[in-house]
């Protein structure tokens, strides 16, 4: 029986080489704690985040006293720091008890004979991370390639902490998690493991291990229940053998576990009893889902499959990249993970990938991933750079630190995946030159990783980085590829059009953050395109550039710095949308689409769908239309268009398909109805017409086109410039919307909408006389609105219903957010 | 003896399904004649271009009647061709002469037994090149890789002809050169060379080849006289043998020819008469000069340089890359181009390079290049493009053209290399994943070309093609180099400060052309920077897109268009600056700067800094800056600035600086004066100083930074936005200037300059109050001025000579430009 007594609270802190001791919130880290006292500004503010950095150097001492009641039976005790950020020496009462170098693994630490009734003084002395890494920088034989900070590969610490391409460099000091006394008395079961060995027919093979730390040698009985809705599904009891216990049960008729969009995410409760005869000396309860998943790589005639298989049924993965939701990171709470996930299950998605240079997880993250149908890509953290796993020390850390997650996170039925880093091998392939190394890393995603993921949880594939498979990691013919040519390669958006990734695990387009968390980092001052603020809450070399490079490519010129941040955030909704429906439409060829980022950690211009503090961009709204279990997907073919369905349901489905043409000045031109079945799980061609059956007639107009490698005027149907086409697909209850414009916004006869607006209660109702694009809606409060960034059929009644009263309401559209002035 | 009737002048032509003839010129083209006769509009009009895009698959006929003269004694009559452009059959009375498939090459026909007195009827009947062209490409066993248009390849015109990335797509029909009848009588000399072995001392070995063309039995002595100025330096008589003559002299003391900047340019006379007896039956003159060239190409540290070296000095190479100054090609007159040259003398250029995707230029251009003393490095006409060379015909047209080019050029001592092509051999290694092959291409670059360059010149060094040298083409360790990671590849202009290479022979920037110029192609509707007409002007795909995006990296958003037009001028200058002035600082290492490009085929948005109208951009005004033969130089270092003395003299001399440190309001805060050496066509370092010895105090200011791979706020000495200094640097009575700022020019504390401005005569005058920026006079009449886009120091006087009355002024400058509107 394990008993637990929190130290978490309030604790003293001060820097150590000052004597006046503040009180310091555990868990937490100095910076909040300097920022709570008023003596640091907040480094989100404007340019604040510079204070910080002259914090780097600094070292300070956390300080706990308690007393501690000895007067209960026990046969050990000890100290348990769930998280230490990150080089800290730790004394109990005057003694050190070790040193803590790994802020990804707990510590613990016997303090049986330590600890006494009155008065322990635990204290915590926190080196300076910074001073640290660049000494074994400095003193390392070979030189480390990275980015951001040449130092960090040193230690482990997550690495977006000394600045990335959307986040400040802001690296925090504390106990980030929990601090408690573990007492333990008789025995206790630990790091328990269910997992579902394979499904037959109606029958999961389930099997239940764990491990027992015991202080007696009477003989130990496990007795292993299953239940699922408080009903009994399996129950075993086992002996306790070689320090551990295993037990295999056959559940029937078994619930399993999907992922979002696909079934429901069902989850057991697994309990362990410990029992002496009849004596229960330890209980353990956890949950855990019924599911397998395999990774289907096969030889094609293009390369190499890289599909996920979840209970033998292919699905094709739809989501985004997600970072650490802050940099301070204490401050997330188990709520906010829960909204994060829920957020992700409203927009259709049905996968995360925990990216290599944030942190693992929260419990709580996996725990609303698993009852949210959230798969999750989970990285190793390790990104962007080469890693000293020469050093004995440094493949031993590796080892310690994957056998900790692993042990924590393999009950989690979202996990679908351990994956070895973020983009190292890409990086020795095509940054570095340096191959395939032995070490730099490599080692540790080759030798150390794979070995140790097979050891303790063999129900999940490993892969080595991402992106990795084929000669090039970055192959567009196997495994995972990052497609950065567009963005960071400032290629046009239409690259996206030519990709033919098996796996797309990251490609992103930046846009602002929401207006309201723009007006909340800046001054006045500070509110124009290329303000110092501003380039300094884009943190990505020539960011600022590249949202107006994209911008003007395909809307043109903004009316003022607000129209601007409008149009990144349609620009981007746009780009992210010609991807995704490409992606998809490619089923399985390609199987997955996730985009970068899903979230910030800070209010800053970058990739991501929702900001720092949740508010949604125009890139989220449309994230649930694309990534909707059916798609209408419209491409402009031959002589005119052809219309797909693209269906992620489980079985056929009959479709109603209407087809609305219109012109640009809201005339319909024609309507067309047809009836379609839509295969499961699979993409059909649904209809093709020529742009004269619809109604759009020809009048020559000489336009610039893009030909081989440079520009001709050519001449072109006008008329398409000023014609849209609606699709709208009914399955059962459920329409789905699509549209097709002929060219560029820029280039469109785009006419300025009458738009009708009305609110009643918390629902602001919206309608226009013409085809409107881009219409945002902005609200004096700041409510959530559950769809925004609308595209709206001249006629049609859109209700956004808006998570309080909105206020004021001002509405946007392209028409009104861009200037001709040049 | 040889006799030229011309048959220039005014033809008839029609399209081949048409009866009705129309009036032509010759040499011209079906596109100037349809344009005369205004059946077409001018296709550098708005997108008129399209109109001709339409003609390409017409086929047309030429035909020109005349008398001929056959009382007068002759031995043969040919009917000779300097240029056909380019499928055309040639009938003459009637009778099918031949085929003419190469524009590069001279054709003629034997019409001695067809040509009558009365009534000669000579048609010249033109295929479509482009249905020829596509024809090959569609018969071809393989497929070709190229830019632009994929058949090209196929068909030896000027490959630019197809639209380029500066350049429309206008494909020129015609006889672009002289038509005539050649009557010889006898003999007749022909193809003569004149080269210098080598230099000894002081005296140069000459030596003086050609063939003999003859119809007599009798023996042939020919005289050849080589005069400098009309005086005798060496005579010669040599026997004609084997149809040809070879003559060696010893010039004493002789003059030698040498690049601008360096020395004059003295042409000696080469006289060549061929006698029976005392009976001059042929005499020819012509001019070349005495210089050797070499490459030096020694293995170093880095890997191999890359030096001319001209008469034993080295020359750091400065100038640009040539393409053909007009879309049609006849236009161009003998005076265009000696303004084009002396254009490039006086920007102290001292090198052309040829490039291969125009045309072997006119005679003209050459003749001014050897008397200006502008160094050519020409390529053979191939570029960006695999090419046919697997066919036997093709080997043996590639063959055919180089003799006659190296038949024609070979005398001029301006030309300094032959190279094989423009970008096909990186384009096998880095763009078409060839590697090496044998064909495609290869096989004429690296066997027919040199063999051929070696038997008919080996005074030149051949070199495979630029860029070349090195495992990668285009590496930056040996031989030349096109750097476009900047513009092209979208990098920030600062990547130019950490290119290495060893000779740049490309690498550029964009910019507007003249307000003027953009005037004359547009329609006030046109008038806008995205505007289809603006992008139809911007050959380059996503060009408009680069401009903004360098604009606004440097400098912000513009006022309006025509701000946006000065504003990318001066972008471009101050880009093109920054390239030169590092890599002359490394000279030798560094051993030149072709930059990309010099002049423009028709009005558009291009990397010139002349436009087609030959007005000066920015970039020609700062050309002859920033190419002067002494470059006082600046740079950043540790804590303030350190000063370099450039020179491309050939001697040391003494020098007096003067450091002039100012405010951006317009107070001096310091002057610092000394003297130093510079060291012959080498470069010194002269002084550093700290910022703050020269009075720039320290104010405390956060500014974003690009750190590694993201962007950080930094503090930074805030003064050092407020400052700028001045070098000046006399060398006996010239002074040459240069400054340097501490930042990108939209960060600075720009004050708005009161700028006084007065005309006087032809003459106009300026003064400011403060440090002022990219000062453009932009005047009513269109004069030429010799100076333009100006950064003036404070107080003093600039005077600005314009060729004629300037009419009213408007001065701008950056903070009349830019707008903070955003």
């Amino acid at each position: 029986m394990e008993k637990r007594i929190s130290l978490n609270g309030t604790w003293k802190f001060r820097e150590a080489s000052d004597n006046e001791w503040n009180d310091g919130k555990v868990p937490g880290c100095v910076q909040l704690d300097l920022l709570a006292q008023k003596k640091i500004s907040d480094p989100f503010y404007r340019m604040d985040e510079v204070e910080c950095h002259k914090l780097e150097e600094k070292e300070w001492v956390y300080r706990k006293e308690f007393d501690f009641d000895l007067s209960e039976e026990f046969d050990e005790i000890k100290l348990v720091f769930d998280g230490i950020d990150t080089i800290a020496d730790i004394y109990l009462n005057g003694e050190l008890l070790g040193t803590a170098e790994n802020m990804f693994i707990s510590y613990e630490f016997d303090v049986t004979d330590l600890i006494s009734e009155n008065d322990n003084v635990l204290e915590v002395y926190f080196h300076s991370s910074t001073k640290v890494m660049r000494t074994l920088e400095n003193n390392s034989p070979i030189r480390l390639e990275s980015s951001f900070e040449t130092a960090r590969p040193y230690i482990r610490k997550a690495q977006y902490a000394y600045g990335w391409d959307w986040g400040p460099r802001l690296a925090q000091v504390g106990l980030w998690k929990d601090v408690y006394i573990s007492v333990v008395k008789d025995a206790v079961i630990k790091n328990p493991f269910f997992y579902t060995e394979k499904l037959q027919k109606d029958t999961a093979f389930v099997r239940i291990n764990a491990s027992v730390s015991s202080f007696t040698d009477l003989d130990l009985i496990a007795e292993v229940t299953v239940s699922y809705d408080g009903e009994v599904c399996g129950r075993k009891s086992v002996h306790v053998e070689y320090g551990g216990i295993d037990a295999y049960l056959k559940i029937d008729n078994p619930k399993l576990w999907y992922p979002n969009g696909i079934g429901s995410q069902p989850l057991y409760n697994i309990n362990i009893k410990l029992l002496i005869g009849e004596d229960v000396i330890d209980e353990l309860n956890f949950k855990s889902g019924i599911r397998v998943v395999r990774l289907i790589r096969e030889k094609d005639s293009i390369g190499e499959s890289f599909i996920f298989e979840i209970n033998g049924i292919k699905v094709f993965a739809k989501g985004a990249d997600w970072i650490p939701a802050d940099n301070f990171l204490s401050r997330i709470t188990k709520d906010d993970y829960y909204k994060f996930i829920r957020l992700a299950k409203d927009a259709n998605m049905n996968m995360l990938r925990v990216w290599g240079g944030g942190i693992y997880e929260d419990e709580a993250f996996y725990d609303a991933c698993d009852e949210m149908g959230i798969m999750v890509w989970q990285d190793f953290m390790y990104a962007c750079a080469q890693y000293p796993d020469q050093f004995d020390w440094f493949q031993q850390m590796a080892a310690e630190e994957a056998e900790d997650v692993l042990l924590r996170l393999r009950n989690h039925p979202s996990i679908v995946l351990w994956c070895g880093n973020n983009e190292n091998n890409t990086g020795f392939y095509s940054w570095w030159g340096n191959g395939d190394p032995k070490y730099l890393g490599n080692y540790i995603y080759k030798e150390i990783l794979p070995q140790i993921c097979a050891k303790y949880d063999p129900s999940r594939p490993y892969w080595v980085s991402s992106p990795y498979g084929g000669v090039d990691p970055n192959s567009e013919s196997e495994g995972d590829r990052h497609q950065w040519n567009v963005w960071s390669g400032w290629a046009d958006v239409k690259a996206y059009l030519a990709d033919k990734s098996r796996f797309v695990s990251e490609f992103g387009f930046q846009s602002m953050p929401d207006w309201k968390t723009v007006l909340s980092y800046t001054k006045e001052d500070d509110r124009y395109i290329l303000s110092p603020v501003m380039i300094s809450h884009n943190k990505q070399i020539d960011g600022m550039e590249r949202l107006i490079r994209y911008m003007v490519s395909e809307l043109g010129f903004p009316k003022d710095f607000k129209s601007f941040v409008y149009l990144t955030q349609f620009n981007q909704a746009e780009a992210i949308k010609k991807g995704v429906e490409h992606w998809r439409a490619g089923k399985f060829m390609t199987a997955g689409t996730l985009y970068w980022q899903f979230n910030d950690c800070w209010p800053v211009a970058s990739w991501s769908c929702i900001d720092y503090y949740k508010r949604k961009k125009a890139l989220y709204y449309y994230s649930s239309r694309f990534y909707a279990d059916v798609l209408p997907y419209i491409m402009e073919e031959g002589d005119g268009i052809t219309i797909y369905g693209i269906s992620d349901l489980l079985h056929d489905e009959e479709a109603h398909i209407k087809i609305l043409c219109y012109n640009l000045d809201g005339e319909k031109i024609s309507e067309r109805e047809i009836n379609a079945k839509l295969i499961s799980n699979d993409v059909v061609k649904i209809a093709h017409y020529s742009v004269d059956e619809l109604g759009i007639g020809y009048s020559p107009r000489i336009m610039p086109v893009d030909a081989l490698h440079c520009t001709l005027p050519v001449e072109r149907n006008g008329n398409l410039l000023n014609s849209i086409i609606y699709v709208k697909m009914t399955v059962g209850n459920s329409t789905y919307e699509n549209y097709i414009v002929f060219d560029k916004f820029r280039n469109l006869n785009l006419r300025k909408p009458s738009i009708k607006c009305s609110i009643e209660g918390n629902k602001i109702i919206l309608s226009s006389d013409v085809p409107a694009f881009g219409v945002f809606v902005e609200t004096e409060n700041d409510v959530d609105i559950k769809d925004n960034c609308l595209n709206m059929i001249p006629g049609e009644k859109y209700i956004l219903e808006c998570s309080g009263e909105p206020g004021n309401v001002e509405v946007l559209d392209l028409t009104s957010l861009i200037s001709k002035i040049y």
